[in-house]
């Protein structure tokens, strides 16, 4: 096994790199971080390289042990990590296009990532996110995913023009809104849907809410506010599961 | 109007130290940041006094003109605000039993917050909160509420004693887990709830679920995991909306 203890090594300098958007889009790389997450991303078969202090509870062939302080020079959690793996972008295939997920301009990480958990949990085939949406390769969306962001194909598209394609398609583009709006329950489930959410403060804008064919709203008791990644999880689940 | 420039005013002292819990409870006193959460708690009659940079779009007898430096030194946040209220907590009666919601150990202040907001958003009677639950005078948990906090009951307290004498009540104790549990879309509505949800990590305690009338399930489709919110979302809108 290689050993690198200084944070000045050209190679740890290159991937501290990784916590600015630009240095990842450039090299097609990003940090993983914490046991959990190295095993999601070996599992998806993405991991260049892992990175540890010692204990190697991982199977793979390109193992660096490090020192305490190139781990946290790499680190972006606070609390610290013992692992960190240096994984390749992929873009994954969309093998079926029954249950899409567009995200018009979500900007919280938290947000973000959650939402995308979700997608994957309940069998969601892509997620589109608008170029307004947060870097989905950010360590905060990727903590939040819980590694869903290694399985499911994820994507930053213009949404206007992917919403005629789809329609195209046969697809039902379903936008959440709170104004003039099918009530969820009531809402007749199509056989393949593309569903908005939209930004925190704006929602789902204009432009989308009149090109989609359905506009539907969650049923609420007086104070009428939901974060949008409870919404998604409502949204998703009464689209998917009988 | 009165006017404080001074960091060291011996008033912006003692509320500057309102950032950390101790403080909080010995004062009985919180912060709430920005013109959205100070118009929810002035709607809710719980502000001492408004401080701000000027502008005063709030009708409201006690405000004080403060400078830059003052607001920043009260400010947790890090894109700064214009506006801060120092409040009272108020510990609000609970006028029905219908629909209760019991945090077991949620630890991540912005699902705390999702969680309160969803809850009053579904006509929830009052939130109760295990010990090892996160701080709800939390400024990350405030903010997440977008105000709820200020409108719906939440305690802190023992929550298995609190099961045992909701059920004299006749209410029904649901418990969330993924084992031996009957899926959401099956479970008979009961007249009243207590909905339970757990740790983000580890889920509901044992001794709850045991202890619970039902257990129920999010039906997935092969990832199974959700964040708690999202989850919490979803149970709540299952059990309120017809």
């Amino acid at each position: 096994m290689n050993r690198i203890d200084s944070v000045n090594n050209p190679k740890i300098k290159a991937w501290a790199k990784l916590s600015r958007k630009k240095e990842r889009d450039a090299s097609g790389l990003f940090c993983a971080e914490g046991e959990h997450l190295v095993k999601e991303a070996l599992a998806a078969g993405i991991v260049e390289v892992i990175l540890t202090l010692g204990r190697i509870p991982f199977d793979f062939a390109n193992v660096i042990e490090v020192s305490p302080q190139v781990l946290s020079k790499l680190s972006s959690s606070v609390s610290g990590t013992d692992v960190i793996a240096i994984c390749r972008m992929e873009e994954k295939p969309v093998l079926k296009k029954e249950r899409l997920l567009l995200l018009d301009g979500v900007q919280d990480p938290g947000n973000l990532g959650t939402l995308i958990r979700t997608a994957q949990s309940f069998g969601y085939d892509a997620v589109y996110c608008s170029r307004e949406t947060c870097d989905f390769y950010n360590d905060k969306v990727i903590r939040s995913t819980q590694g869903a962001l290694f399985h499911i194909p994820v994507f930053r598209i213009d949404l206007e023009e992917l919403c005629r394609s789809l329609q195209g398609e046969g697809i039902t583009v379903i936008a959440t809104t709170l104004r003039s709006a099918c009530p969820l329950k009531q809402l007749k489930r199509p056989a393949k849907h593309a569903l908005i959410l939209g930004n925190e403060g704006s929602g789902v804008s204009e432009v989308l809410q009149s090109l989609a064919d359905e506009r539907v709203r969650i049923e609420m008791d007086g104070f009428e506010s939901l974060n949008v990644a409870a919404a998604g999880g409502i949204m998703m689940y009464e689209l998917t599961v009988q």
